[in-house]
Order: C-alpha cells, then sequence, then structure tokens
C-alpha cells in the first residue's frame, strides 16, 4: 500500500437537508475530491442517527475538520446554530459557526442560517449557497435578483455583497401537495418526470395573465382542462408546474424584484433551473443566468474564512485512497 | 294507526356532495319538514352504494318524487348530468335534469351541473344554491357579487336573474392541505375550531398588505412568525385562514369583482360566512349580506319549475309518521 504524500487543507463538507445528505471531500485548492449522497435528510436519519450516518458516508476519508450547513443546524438538527441577522456574509456565518462534538472527539461545525428581520423570513442551507455563488461570480451586481428554485424558493437581494433580504415562495411545495393530493392531481397516474413541455408553456401563460388577481384564481383550470379533454391527464402535472412557476415571475415582477433591470441569476439544480428559464421566456424576460453546484463552491469559502480548511490532523498518517 | 291525510307537493330534496347527504322532506308549500344528515358523501357510500343510502336516509318517508344535486351528478357519482352552459337559470336547469331508476322503480331526477365556457369552469351544486339565493332575494341586483365560500369557493356574477359567468378558488381546500400536510401546519396539534381571532385578522392583513404579488409571496409567514414566537403553535391554523380568506378578497379586489360598488352577498355556512365578513370589513369593504340554506330552496324551486312537485304517487295509501 502507498501511502499518500502530506497534505493539508482537506475538508469534508456536508450539505444536510430534510431529505437527504451529501457529503464532499475538497482537497487542499477546494476542488471536490469524491462526493456521496445519501437519503439520509435530517428526517430520515440511520441507526445510530447523525453520527452513524456521517461515520458511514465518510467511511475511508481522512478525519479532516467537518464543515455542515442546511437543516442540520435546525431545531430540529443535530443541533440549532441560530439565525445570523441580515446583512450577512461569509465572515459573519464563518463567526458564528456551532461546534458539536461526536463521541469519539471529532469536532463538526454548522453553518448558521440568515434571518431578515424586515419580513420576517428565515433560510437554512441557502445562505451557504449564496456564499458560493458569490465567490464563483465576483462580479455579481447589486441589484441583481438571485433566486433559489426549490421546495421553499428563495428570491434574494444583494447589498455590498452581502445577503441583504430575502422573500421565500413555497412553490415546491405546494406543486407536491397540488400534484399528489390535492383534487387537481391525487388521481392522476404516477409519470415519470420529463422536460417542460407544451402544457407548462400553457400553465405559464395562464399564470402570467391572471394579472395581479394572482394565480390561485386559476389553479382550477387543471381540472376543468382536463374535464373537458382540452388536456391530457398525464400533462396535468407539468401544467400544475408551469402555473406555479410562472407565479413566481408573475409575483417577482409585481413586487419589483426585477425593477433594476439587471437579469436575474438562477442558483440550483439544472433540471429545475431550466424551467425557470423558459418560464422567464414566456414572460419576456431576458435570460436568467445560472450557477451550479454553488452549496460546495460556499462550504469550502466559509470553511476557509473560518480557519477550519488546513487543519487536518490525522491525515499524513492515514491510509488514504489516492 | 292515523292515516295522513292526503297530501299533495311533497318532495324529498338531496343535497349529495362528496363528503355528504342531506336529505329534506319537503309539503307542499316548500318548508323543510324534516332533515336528516349521512356522512354518506359519493366517495364514501355505505354498502349498496347510491341505493343503499337513498333507502336509508328516506326510510318511513313518502316515495315522493327525488331531485338531488351536488357531486351525485358527476362523472364519479350515481349518473352523470352533463353541464349546462352558463348563462343558465333553474328554467335551463329543471329541462336538463337527468332521471336514474332504482331496481325498485324510483325515479331519482339529477340537477346538472353549469359550465363557464369562457374560463373554462365548472360548478356542480352551487348552480341549486344559486336558484335559492334568487328566490330567496328577488330583489337581487345585476352587478352584485355572489360569493359560495367552500372547498372549492365560487365567484359569480348574474345577468339578467341568470348565472353568467363564475370562477373557482380552491381556498378550502387548499387550507386543509397547508394545515394538515404542509411544514406549516402539519406538526401543530390538533385544536378544536373556534370563532376567528386577532391571529386570522393578521393574516388577512397580510394577505392584504401583499399587494399585486399575491398571498404566495406570504404563507411562509405562518412558519417565521411562529419560529420567532410572536405567533402561538395553537394560532397558526387561525392565521393560515387569515391568509387565504383575505386573499379572496384581495384577487376580487385585482379582478374587478367589487366594481360595480356593490356589496356582495354571501351564500353558505354561518360560522365560514362570518370569517369572509371579518375579512371584507380588514379591507373596509362593506358588510356583505348573508344568505342561509339556498340550497333546500333551490332544490324546492328546480323541483317547482320542472312540474315535479306535487307528483307524489303514494302519499295517500301510506303510513306517515306526521
Amino acid at each position: 500500500m502507498r501511502r499518500k504524500p502530506e497534505t493539508t487543507g482537506w475538508l469534508i463538507g456536508l450539505d444536510w437537508g430534510t431529505s437527504s445528505l451529501r457529503a464532499m471531500l475538497f482537497d487542499g485548492e477546494g476542488n471536490v475530491h469524491e462526493t456521496r449522497h445519501r437519503p439520509w435528510g435530517v428526517r430520515h436519519l440511520p441507526e445510530g442517527g447523525f453520527e452513524a450516518a456521517l461515520a458511514s458516508i465518510g467511511a475511508g476519508w481522512p478525519s479532516c475538520p467537518v464543515l455542515a450547513a442546511g437543516m442540520v443546524g435546525s431545531r430540529q438538527g443535530w443541533r440549532e446554530a441560530p439565525y445570523v441577522d441580515a446583512p450577512a456574509d461569509a465572515h459573519a456565518l464563518a463567526d458564528r459557526l456551532v461546534t458539536v462534538e461526536t463521541a469519539d472527539g471529532r469536532c463538526i461545525h454548522i453553518v448558521p442560517g440568515v434571518r431578515d428581520s424586515a419580513a420576517p423570513d428565515v433560510m437554512r442551507g441557502e445562505e451557504t449557497q449564496l456564499v458560493g455563488a458569490l465567490d464563483l461570480q465576483p462580479r455579481l451586481a447589486e441589484g441583481t435578483p438571485l433566486v433559489l428554485p426549490g421546495t421553499h424558493s428563495k428570491w434574494v437581494r444583494l447589498q455590498r455583497r452581502r445577503i441583504a433580504g430575502f422573500t421565500t415562495l413555497m412553490t415546491g411545495e405546494l406543486y407536491g401537495l397540488l400534484r399528489h393530493r390535492s383534487v387537481l392531481g391525487a388521481s392522476l397516474p404516477d409519470v415519470s418526470a420529463t422536460a417542460p413541455g407544451g402544457s407548462f408553456d400553457e400553465g405559464v401563460r395562464a399564470a402570467r395573465a391572471s394579472g395581479a388577481a394572482g394565480v390561485l384564481t386559476r389553479l382550477f383550470s387543471a381540472r376543468t382542462l382536463m374535464l373537458e379533454g382540452a388536456l391530457d391527464a398525464a400533462a396535468v402535472p407539468d401544467y400544475l408546474s408551469g402555473l406555479l412557476i410562472g407565479e413566481e415571475w408573475r409575483a417577482a415582477l409585481a413586487a419589483g424584484w426585477l425593477d433594476s433591470g439587471r437579469t436575474p441569476v438562477l442558483i440550483g439544480d439544472e433540471a429545475l433551473c431550466l424551467r425557470y428559464r423558459r418560464a422567464a421566456a414566456l414572460f419576456y424576460l431576458p435570460d436568467p443566468a445560472w450557477v451550479a453546484d454553488a452549496a460546495a463552491r460556499g462550504l469550502w469559502r466559509i470553511a476557509h474564512v473560518a480557519g477550519l480548511a488546513g487543519d487536518c490532523t490525522q491525515l499524513a498518517s492515514m491510509e488514504f485512497p489516492g
């Protein structure tokens, strides 16, 4: 067996949400050496809980510093990391890391969420993606709306490169409820997810046409159009997706999020961001930019600011598969 | 045993929805002689299905003509009664009754729903309440918005005393989903329903303040306010109710429903209509009028127009508890 040469600066980053856990091993340059996924969200832990999950997902990795972000720091998580008030940046987050020690003496650092006291509104996990996006796109201008689509989409505004304010839209959760549990979608057959099609566009147009009354005045059309044969049962989910994603753009326009004239930046999953880009086009908006995998970069950046990366005590003496 | 004197004009009216069945025995003057309730909605029938449900709920009643309205006439009901296109009134509905005959030769007449082809939108059951409301309030003016709150609220406009157009808002269904199955309410303890309180008002105000962006930009506040201790867990359902009922008024104002300046009329359950009245006050609107039990009156009226009431073939020869 060959021995790995001495290296400093390795880091394990955990993107630990409600429904899944992603672990990344970073090298000293901030490159992701390996990524592992497990379905062990904060509410779906394996036997042995957080410690067992971490031991398993990090098996064979050096005992580097560990930095975790997401719901792992919520009241229902491993340890609560109290919100930092906006405006906040990587330094504010790094200053307020919360540390939990495992039974075998390992320290896990948890990134706090951010609170916007004006709304009030909160985020947990997205702050790390935002730090990453700012690091990946250093020229992100003030006034550029940042959009993080998801179960709870966040619309974020920056001020002096800090998270200054934000609004949550429960778009993904509403989609799930309407698709699987409402009269609109509960009785529909399961269809595998596909790229957005013509029914998605119809949904976006209906949201746009709802004007100031808003999309709740159009939701029921998902049922009536199907009853009338104008919408295939299999296309209802795509139509619903268009209604709800279209509503995000409609509401954002109404609330002045796009008044700066700056092209929004989407941060997140590619397939989902593609839907947001397609909907933006139907609102005659310029094609949003897209930043992928900002969580990984954000974890690395916060660790770096906190002085965590580089504190890799046991790496030199370990067997490590290069 | 005494024999009931010969009477003509008796009628059994059935208000038969998705989740419950209400049967009313009308005398020859249209007065409700007796009302019976069963939890036998179209999707919760007893063994033996529709016939058994009818036989049981009407036990001991004369074998009068039977007129049914609601989801009993849907594709998932006893027999589909195809929608009548708006504009529609009691005569249009009476002309298009659908009849189903039971095994023992009894005829059940079913009121069709109404379709607004412009939206498109559909109603089933509400058309009968609307006929009843028009009969109870003969001076209902053109331009008066009629509001039927519920699982699927209907906003209806009249033209020459006919149902001319309408919009469905899934307010009640959304409330149920958000209260019981979303991150906002699923983990809350069950609390018994109460009259709306201060948290309801807060929800209405938040919906009002959402402006043209709409209430979906405020839903998440139900969680953040609770996390911050500004909203008791027990008050979240009431706050959610305020958000969603407030949104109906906000959207109605935005869509021009109240431009005529006429005071809206609420039709339906008293406790629910009280919430709508309280929300209207917080939008600085005049106190809406309220019409109760319009379904009973509508059934009687449609039966009368159809010539059903009075065709009571077996009444005179029956034992009948007076």
